[in-house]
């Protein structure tokens, strides 16, 4: 159970976001830009660092929800599996590799950054923006992951839920409110 | 030296602001609304979560950033080191000890978040709101202080810095635009 009153029927976030809606829209907005807007990584490049970073704090809704929608929009169902269990063979760019392994930096600590990680990802042709904002969605998730754990809220194990999320995320971005047991159980969620 | 092109004389969260602007806005406004929105914590209180947190990410351009603005909300110059030094002996309420313990366990991990932890801010009168909000800045927080460190911005060292910025976010709040060492050169700082 959560540790504040949030509405029963809604896992993970989506719960935390009803709670306190005037807080919530500017973090919306906020992931949204970073996740969806104009960029030079892409939609999928960008869930995958909120997949590395959310699976090494062991955010069980929030690395399930991002691995489904990078799965997604990779169009390969095990992608999300393939650089949780290792980033170096996955079959990805290698400036993602130095991007994702930064990540995974900024999720230990800012300090943890290496001028040689930094410098991997430049010879690879990332630039200033790329690693600006790869460090910036990394920090988000370590804000998400313990805003969800934090508050003590449920995460769904039934697949279908995710599913829908990732379609959710995919289609209509970080905008769209709240997805509940209630919205799926004609797909035989619960 | 920044990991980025920011500019030189914008130290800490200053020069990324104004990096991606597009970026600080909704993040400026969650901020504001967080520490500076009505509220049943004082001012002082929410910024007091942002030291302990930072002081524990070992975040100095943070830590000193809010520790001067925390003892100007509460009038006390040791306040803050107080409170780093031990919690549980500094001059505050037994709510914000409890609070405090709860974002002190938000920086390790959400999942570090104990029931017993909850029960006893309870205990002391803290709202659903209140543990609500304690979670959300401290993970706010997580996100700033790794965002500051990640990119290795720089952290000056002339107390006159802090003090200007803790007058500024104590009389302007969070969408004050950046402070750079140019501004403070009639102040003697560098």
């Amino acid at each position: 159970m959560a540790h504040i009153k949030v509405e029963d029927h809604l896992p993970g976030v989506t719960g935390l976001l009803e709670f306190r809606k005037d807080a919530s829209q500017p973090l919306r907005e906020l992931t949204q830009l970073l996740l969806r807007g104009p960029n030079t990584l892409t939609e999928a490049e960008r869930e995958l660092i909120a997949v590395v970073v959310s699976n090494k704090n062991e955010c069980v809704y929030c690395t399930t929800s991002h691995a489904a929608a990078a799965d997604a929009y990779y169009g390969d169902n095990h992608l999300s599996e393939n650089v949780k269990k290792d980033i170096e063979t996955a079959p990805i760019s290698d400036k993602m590799k130095a991007l994702l392994t930064i990540a995974l930096y900024v999720q230990e600590s800012g300090k943890n950054v290496t001028k040689q990680s930094i410098d991997r990802a430049k010879s690879f042709g990332a630039s200033d923006m790329e690693i600006h904002d790869t460090v910036m969605i990394a920090a988000l998730f370590c804000f998400y992951n313990r805003y969800v754990d934090g508050l003590n809220t449920f995460a769904p194990s039934d697949p279908v839920y995710y599913a829908e999320m990732a379609k959710r995320l995919k289609e209509t971005g970080y905008f769209r409110p709240k997805l509940g047991y209630d919205d799926l159980k004609h797909k035989s969620y619960e």
